[in-house]
């Protein structure tokens, strides 16, 4: 099960006129998430840009808002990735309040695999994912 | 069958790197959508608040993106009020590219009732919103 | 003297908890203000890029606030093209309240003429923003 | 002197269609850089609101772009208070690439101090601010 865990302060220029975080800024605390995960797994956009030669575009995105967070509080950012067989990247999040524990919100995010020079989508998992598939024993 | 729609040019800013809008910012449209779609039927944050004294917070969002929108192009947002007997606002959102007529982007978003002083959840439907809903035969 | 005007209403989610528009948002009016200027006289960021194979970044920025502008209000961005013989572009922006008439901010950009693919300088005006200037009887 | 450090990853949803920050994420940084500074040293804004009873609105604000930063590179952004016996608040900003070591930009904020609930700026320094800029020998 790999999954990676980052603190982000919550900032003042996210939080909206009722005094929470607005609820867009979550879909960015899920890419902020990602993006932890793929510095500590080595599936960062740069490494799957670069060495694959593979652009990950979001298709389907799920957010469960239940309860807000506040300006001076900081978000922990829980990403964990769900294995699959399909030609896809999928991962689910879960977002808690530093300050107090609580589960603030959760989700899920469908990614596919495109060549950004032709813009075509892979049916089948691309090389580049297979071998980093295998090399955290997700197959 | 309610329904509005509302075009809104393409920002610069709100591009990514791969020439096409940045995923998170479909959640921002979906907001001008519903916007758009208060000040047309008088359900407009503050109608709601400074009438209503409710605040709407989003609860769950459902994504699905289909083709991507390009800087030059604009967005036309189709917001549609989904009915529901439920103490809940929902409404579903259809994005399409101004300039070629492909639909870009699909979604869902389901709010509920609070009382902002108290933060306190109406299980059932207050008296404003029924009254909104019966001034357009909604009910 | 050449100066386009755009009305944009303010968004919820541009809006801080002190319930006025967060003030890094200005400078995405600004750009708002220079892509309707960009539409009006055939100056955008497209036909820059495409048919003067120009990219035109922002090198200096001013921005000097006077009076908050409130949800449920909308933003009149005027924006201003200031002559220069040199290679900038330079623009100068006030921005009012809709709704009350007040200036509420203003501000001034400079821009420089790059070749997106070498990043290299233009020290000489380019020949496309050459000819936009006759167009328009600026030089 | 008072200074503070911090350093943020650029996030892809910061980058514009050019690989770099979107110029407009740099008033962004800055406040990333006022926060940090304001953990550091006791003025955060919930400091300031809840203990001094004060807002800090921004009515000034220069940037100067030097360099662009990319993907995959980190923000330093160093906040410097600058010693004044008005009563304002004014910090200098330069951000540098945590990859490369050079200077991406530099700026300079004013802000002014307000009683939230009547709106009213301050002529003078107010005590809380006084009492804080004693606490670290800034008068």
């Amino acid at each position: 099960m790999l999954k990676s865990i980052v603190e982000i302060p919550i900032k003042f220029s996210e939080v909206d006129s009722l005094r929470v975080v607005w609820h867009g800024n979550y879909v960015r605390y899920f890419e902020d998430g990602r993006e932890a995960f793929g510095r500590q797994y080595g599936l960062g956009y740069l490494d799957i840009f670069e060495n694959g030669n593979l652009a990950v575009p979001i298709v389907d995105l799920q957010v469960n808002f239940k309860r807000v967070l506040e300006y001076g509080d900081s978000a922990i950012i829980e990403t964990l990735y769900v294995p699959t067989p399909a030609a896809k990247l999928i991962f689910e999040y879960k977002i808690l309040s530093a300050k107090h524990g609580f589960v603030a919100c959760t989700g899920k995010s469908t990614q596919v695999f495109m060549t950004p020079s032709t813009k075509e989508l892979h049916i089948t998992v691309p090389a580049y994912i297979e071998e980093w598939r295998k090399k955290w024993n997700l197959i």
